[in-house]
């Protein structure tokens, strides 16, 4: 399988994390990799652009993402939605999840960090080191430094997503998710 | 029109913003008072909860949240899109923001900022004085002081939308949403 994508200028990469979907946030370390889902991930600026993520200090991909400064961002579709469940169900430490889960990966462009296939878009971040934020309460700051998306479901700026397999996806609780809903305009009065 | 409510449990109130829909930011100081509509909002922590949220530093809601210290998310119904919308049209220093879009308002509970009607929940929110995160990156970290949602749409720990228009809401850009979607269930394997 080779997972489409076209760079999305990075002054507009925040559209692709706007409307609140999982995120699975992969990182690597000497060697080391793990993937984790999160749904407590957004926008933080614009241009250039920025992200937070909530990263529990206890985790692996904590450690990895303290060791080397970068982590990415991979949108996942639904059809793999088990999949992220999954990646939420065990800790890196015991098992690489990538081959627990059956996530599969590709290289990113500006970091040494895996990014996820099956995926809408990506997102590629390095840490704006801020220990305070980091230590209580587990909040990362990052700058996005390359950005894709695939072209079936995202270009020039605006989301289109072809059926169901492919929408992003939301998480509530306990393995229950949302799709991304249909879309509609409203026009200002 | 009488809006439903019932309170949610503190450590349950990530849930509410766990699936990132637009929120409504409201704000008060003083006997003035505004509204303005956020994408970039989401939980922080479980227990005590807490939120971030983005408040550039130019606007309105910014002075008055760093005069009271205080601020309420209310998460719109789909219905009422429209008026979300036109509350990101104008700024509060040139007219009445409820007044000038048509959203209703009702008291708090454990603060002194009106929550918007015909929402689907609320959450009353009392900021953590952070001044390096406001004044750097515009974040402002709060804690969850009480937290409503309506029976119709959220009960138990999870959501349930019984029709399109009772749907909270996603921005995309430029006027363009997404209603939350289809809701769907995976199994840990």
């Amino acid at each position: 399988m080779h997972d489409k994508r076209q760079p999305v200028e990075l002054a507009k990469s925040y559209l692709l994390l706007n409307h609140g979907p999982v995120a699975l946030v992969s990182s690597a370390s000497h060697g080391r990799r793990n993937v984790m889902a999160a749904s407590w991930v957004m926008p933080l600026d614009f241009d250039p652009p920025k992200v937070v993520v909530v990263v529990d200090g206890r985790s692996y991909t904590r450690e990895l993402i303290e060791a080397s400064g970068e982590f990415a961002l991979s949108l996942p579709f639904r059809r793999i939605a088990n999949k992220v469940l999954a990646a939420g169900s065990i800790s890196g430490r015991e098992a690489d999840k990538f081959a627990h889960t059956g996530l599969a990966t590709f290289p990113a462009g500006q970091i040494g960090v895996p990014l996820v296939r099956d995926c809408a878009a990506w997102l590629e971040c390095k840490v704006i080191p801020e220990k305070h934020n980091q230590q209580r309460y587990d909040l990362f700051i990052a700058e996005v430094v390359a950005a894709w998306a695939d072209p079936a479901v995202f270009s020039e700026g605006r989301w289109h997503f072809p059926d169901s397999a492919r929408r992003t996806i939301h998480y509530q609780a306990g393995g229950s998710f949302f799709e991304t809903g249909r879309a509609f305009e409203c026009a200002n009065e």
